[in-house]
């Protein structure tokens, strides 16, 4: 249909890089037994020394040691894992309440509402209008009971960067234990365990072209956590299940080759994307913060226009770019994220997210931009909402 | 160290086909876009359409439709999601008593003793001394609080068949959900969910040569199932997490593969295996059934010998086999299958386990045979048990 498909959404960073994939291969091909243990045979020694490997160089850009790393099949499971497990471990010795954000990911938001269901009590922090959370408000509602306060790192949809620094320290003075979801600030954005006391860390291969279907749990020693994949006494018998022994050193390779100079150039492409938006295009408003957000993200609001519409234009013309959510494809229901910063469906339903890869470039993203206008300018045209206003 | 290495244990079977990555990789570096819904750009449809093919072409050899089959990481994932999900939903409705056999693989085992300790009863099936149930008992335990039944499809130590069609039969006409762990039979055994009235079936890619931490759930039609794995809408909101397409292409092309003439091949290594030892070497004792076991799977006892031992010195000539359960990898501790069938530890500990796959010969076959043979008479001339015996 097109010559080349330019990807600005959530695919700009999932494709796979090749030396990851040639990094995977041995373990395919040559090295594929089953890890096993020092009583094992000698290829299953190999197998297991790749983990290890992997295990160690992950964990070292986390400021970690390599015991504090599971490998789990990706985000979502690292999450459940973490609240759902500290939940299980706490509930009788602690308490039986949980501190989440109202714009977080679902996986961390709806496990939270499915232990809301088991009789759990979670409060919701508020966020400001760029998306950062209340840290008087955390203060307060943190009591004898709290088992776990759960923040991102990072917004997943508006890309603000929370003070992950000041959300640990509140949590560490208090006692508390801190979950965060750093699946998008992962080798973007340091996060460095052994300066800043946060206990437990999802992340993910998906977001740093990895391998799909593979993500970690970063665990500080000694925190209670009960079993939440139940089975075979796999990661030190926190996690069950054959290990994903490719998947992993996949993952290790993909944080390898993210760089200080990509992460610069992704931030160059997001800055120029919302200069040039803002000033180009009129009736738009940026979401989240000008300047404490990932490298990789920007959100837009093109006022008077359907997201769903400009998406669908741009794509006629070989972009690809998200509209709300694109992990919540079954509905045209706003986002939470956009609501939960004091927006409007209005503003919800017209808003376009970006999200910048190894594989983009600055030329792409003048493309878009002068695409985007013309689409604008014309949906607007027939927009009742922009001709009443 | 060796020019080959011949692996006869589960190794044998988890070797990548070459065919299953180049299946996969368009979705790597081509359509590598997030699934998307109608209302999203063209790449994300055409994702999509890579994942519910696999997923119909998987269904269809289970006798199911598309929408009965919920991608997972694996077995293990599929196991805790399936009792887990059954027994969430039905504690209140129905009861909370489970059925489990004393044999089954640690993910259906263990996920029983995390359901025991937070208040379920579990009772643990009786098997004779080939490994199948006990279809009486099966017929008396179930009572009018019982949530879930589940039994192997085969063993994953000791390969034992069991008669699925009759236990099924049972459950069925007591009105009890029967989950069967299909792991070591999916397309080597047939199972037919549209002809034997089973409600989950947990099956993986691990054990026909495909991706690794990819596997699925079999979900009957209006089968009561709890959501495990919280978060986004994935799966038809079954089952949250990004999609690995990939994975899910890989897990269809392996399945592809699968042949009748493949699985003929598997049993005659099997039986030319059994055969052979029994003729060749003295006190050997066959574990599970000669006839009712999967075409891949040979476990024999070398009495007075450790199976650790023999292990090692198969290891020094280039084969890898294993001794125990190669999932329970960190420790010696005697296999719960051989005790199961009435073993005591020394048949446990003197047993090994051969697992057939596509890259194995005939005559890598008779080259392990006749190198064991040489094994175990050496060991034996310096065991204390053989002397004393």
């Amino acid at each position: 249909m097109f010559d080349k498909i330019t990807y600005l959404d959530n695919a700009a960073s999932t494709r796979l890089d090749e030396r990851v994939l040639e990094a995977m291969k041995p373990y395919f091909f040559d090295t594929y037994a089953v890890a096993t243990s020092e009583f094992g045979y000698s290829m299953g020694i190999d197998a297991k020394e790749g983990l290890m490997d992997a295990r160690g160089s992950i964990a070292k850009t986390l400021g970690a040691s390599e015991e504090e790393l599971v490998f789990t099949s990706g985000e979502t499971e690292s999450s459940n894992m973490a609240i759902k497990g500290v939940a299980a471990a706490l509930r009788k010795k602690k308490g039986s309440h949980i501190i989440v954000s109202r714009i977080e990911d679902f996986p961390v938001l709806n496990t939270a509402k499915s232990l809301e269901r088991q009789g759990y009590k979670v409060d919701y922090l508020n966020v400001d209008s760029e998306g950062t959370v209340d840290l008087d408000q955390l203060g307060s509602l943190i009591n004898k009971e709290t088992a776990l306060v759960s923040i991102q790192h990072a917004n997943q949809e508006i890309g603000t960067l929370q003070d992950i620094k000041a959300i640990a320290d509140i949590c560490n003075e208090k006692d508390v234990l801190l979950h965060t979801d750093a699946t998008h600030t992962f080798t973007r954005v340091p996060l460095d365990v052994s300066k800043i006391p946060v206990d437990l860390v999802t992340i993910s291969a998906h977001t740093i072209h990895g391998p799909r279907g593979v993500g970690a749990l970063y665990v500080r020693e000694g925190t209670p956590l009960e079993k939440w994949m139940d089975g075979g006494y796999q990661e030190l018998n926190r996690r069950a299940g054959l290990e994903n022994i490719p998947g992993a050193v996949g993952f290790a390779k993909a944080v390898e080759l993210v760089t200080p100079e990509e992460n610069a150039s992704l931030a160059r492409m997001r800055d120029h994307t919302i200069s040039k938006a803002l000033e180009d295009i009129p009736h738009v408003t940026l979401n989240g913060s000008r300047n404490d957000r990932t490298p990789q993200n920007a959100n837009l609001t093109f006022h008077y226009v359907e997201g769903e519409s400009m998406t669908l234009h741009l794509d006629m013309r070989g972009f690809a770019v998200s509209t709300g959510s694109a992990c919540f494809s079954r509905s045209l229901e706003a986002s939470h994220v956009i609501l939960g910063i004091g927006g409007d469906h209005e503003r919800a339903h017209g808003s376009l997210r970006f999200t910048f890869g190894r594989y983009n470039t600055m030329e792409d993203v003048d493309a878009i931009l002068g695409a985007l206008k013309e689409i604008v300018e014309k949906l607007r045209e027939i927009s009742p909402l922009y001709a009443k206003k």
